[in-house]
């Protein structure tokens, strides 16, 4: 797919590594509406702290991203190079500088290689066309084993609207927040708040119910990019049904790129889905599941393709929540392992270690109590994970 | 170290595995004040249950323990065979059934063997014996490594008292309450009341103060027996000097044995002291502590001997403590690696590195923003970590 007026580049810069792709630009023909979600991380790296002032305006032409250093915990110095690389970019393109969101990933604490910009700027801007999206994609990438990509069109009014949108994840991700990096461009016609607004929803519903190792990166950041050439009527708050299916394409867009990024955890084998229901509200559900999805115990029972339902339990016990034990069902995917807080018995703990074979699991999770449910995603623990990221910087 | 009026038993009475201590029992002539901290799960085990009960009289004679089997998550018939267990071994000892403490840990989510009970409880009140304190500390072993004691002696008055006390650990060790299993003897004359205030103190500075993997226990219990044969005067809230000896007495012994935990961490290779300063406040400092000291990342870091301090700050960043990223310092032991938010220089990072190496570390952090201050211990995260809780139950 591609969408008229936006168009992509990644050049092999040597930011950190030789010979990778490293540096990525989209960029749009024309100034686009523009929406953001940044980490909640208190120790924000110098490009989450320039898009956020920028972004405010509701309005940007390009986005300037690299891997192989975070420039986070860098100080003033990092500032200044964040906001050279910035100025690099805009001269070249002759636009405003506050059009440029930049975004950075990889080692923190060490300064951001300017020179890397300084030597390759010219042909990043030269190589930017239409088809070069997943060599953006590619440019992203840390510990992830593969790009990750998704598209989507839909149909509002007689209008197509595409969406194309591109993930890095792997390690660093928990639930919270837009732990990872996005970024989605679509042709549809949007107004900012709106758009912002629509964001913030799907990306609760996606991106916030993810977890790899609980931990929340410095640079984490969605990006999305709408310039309005597909000529839909403006989709505002007000625009009804036509909102809703552009927002339900946003949502299916987000969720199979985030579900890539767990499935694509560092060192991860399995694809978790832990659902809760029967809960007293979907608060309490939530809180349930995803406690359960960030327990180091858990996690290493499915590495282990182990039917360990007591560490769920267990997990659920020290959530917060108050149930009761004595109500809950459990199941992996369709075999009911657990009934009213006690195990079914070992035969069916045969057929449930022949469902933690698979790669795709669901955890289904009923408290027995009320109506509120939840639907938290995750991966394994795996011997890969520790080895991945003991010694990353080496 | 012997203590006049305990004496201890373990038998090898196959309750899950065959050939291994699994049973023990600490027993005392005379009914002893005694006082106990019980896991916050909501999910409990059965003697948790059971326990939490008797321990309101605030007397025992006899602390029944089992490995290999949990009973937790057994509905009814869990609690019966516990009861059950409780009455062989009340009826031998000729006492009340209220005096018998029980505890268990293993697997959870079986049924406890009770036939192991039957057929060795005779032998079991049979060897008890003032010197085998040390078979009881290898009875309630699960994936310890090394059982666990430690013994301390304070003057209080003109009088000697003893205290010594057992603890398992490794896996499912994490703050916020003291998961694991500690038993303590001492013939300290004390208050029930008293003694259940000095020990919610001395844990909340101990056991509380460590983390292996976060996950929380449904069976974990710190359990501390006084039968007054010391012949102190006896030791209340208004005895000043002679309550602050006993109690600073007790928290060296249960700190030792809250490092010995974390040293013995499952697939463990260092124990981390992380030390936070200049916070606002003590509750400031030690969330920030336990944020560190709980993070995945930061822990396979330590595992692969990495300097990474980036993953420290990024950690405290998502705290949820508010504080200047801009004026923290970071040293591994004496080695400053950070000031004022920064890196300090690669050549730094090579002394660092060879801290790294050491058994045991502290990383000091300093806020530099008032005069709050915790110490939390941990451990790193290693390939074994996984392996062992990937095949637990196999």
């Amino acid at each position: 797919m591609q969408i008229d007026g936006f168009s992509f580049s990644a050049v092999k810069a040597g930011v950190r590594y030789p010979n990778r792709l490293d540096i990525g630009l989209i960029y749009s023909d024309k100034p686009c509406v523009i929406a953001g979600v940044y980490t909640t991380n208190l120790v924000k790296a110098a490009p989450v702290v320039i898009d956020e002032q920028r972004i405010k305006s509701g309005e940007a032409q390009a986005i300037l991203v690299n891997s192989g250093c975070a420039n986070a915990c860098t100080g003033e110095i990092g500032m200044e190079i964040a906001l050279a690389t910035s100025k690099l970019l805009s001269d070249r393109l002759a636009i405003d500088d506050t059009q440029v969101q930049l975004s950075s990933t990889g080692v923190i604490g060490e300064q951001l290689n300017i020179k890397a910009f300084e030597d390759n700027i010219e042909e990043l801007v030269t190589n930017l066309s239409p088809g070069n999206f997943h060599s953006v994609a590619e440019a992203i990438m840390t510990t992830d084993t593969v790009p990750k990509t998704s598209e989507v069109t839909v149909t509002i009014g007689s209008k197509e609207v595409k969406i194309m949108g591109m993930a890095k994840g792997a390690g660093m991700i928990m639930p919270n927040m837009a732990t990872m990096l996005s970024f989605v461009v679509t042709d549809a016609q949007i107004g900012p708040s709106t758009l912002k607004t629509v964001l913030a929803r799907t990306t609760e519903k996606t991106f916030n119910r993810i977890t790899v190792d609980g931990d929340t990166s410095t640079n984490d950041m969605v990006l999305v990019m709408a310039n309005g050439t597909a000529g839909n009527d403006l989709l505002s708050e007000g625009t009804g049904e036509d909102l809703q299916m552009f927002e339900n394409a946003l949502q299916h867009l987000l969720k199979d790129l985030a579900l890539q990024i767990v499935s694509d955890g560092e060192g991860a084998n399995k694809c978790i889905t832990i659902s809760v229901g029967g809960a007293k509200t979907d608060e309490d559900a939530e809180q349930l599941a995803r406690t359960v999805a960030t327990s180091s115990l858990v996690k290493t029972a499915f590495f282990g393709e182990d039917a360990n339902w007591g560490r769920i339990l267990a997990a659920m016990g020290r959530s917060g929540v108050r149930f009761n034990p004595d109500t809950v069902d459990l199941a992996f995917d369709k075999v009911k392992i657990m009934q009213n807080g006690m195990g079914v018995g070992s035969e069916v703990e045969d057929a449930a270690a022949k469902v933690l074979k698979e790669r795709d699991i669901t955890v289904k999770i009923d408290l027995q109590e009320g109506s509120g449910s939840a639907e938290v995603y995750t991966c394994d623990f795996s011997i890969d994970y520790v080895k991945i990221n003991s010694d990353y910087r080496s």
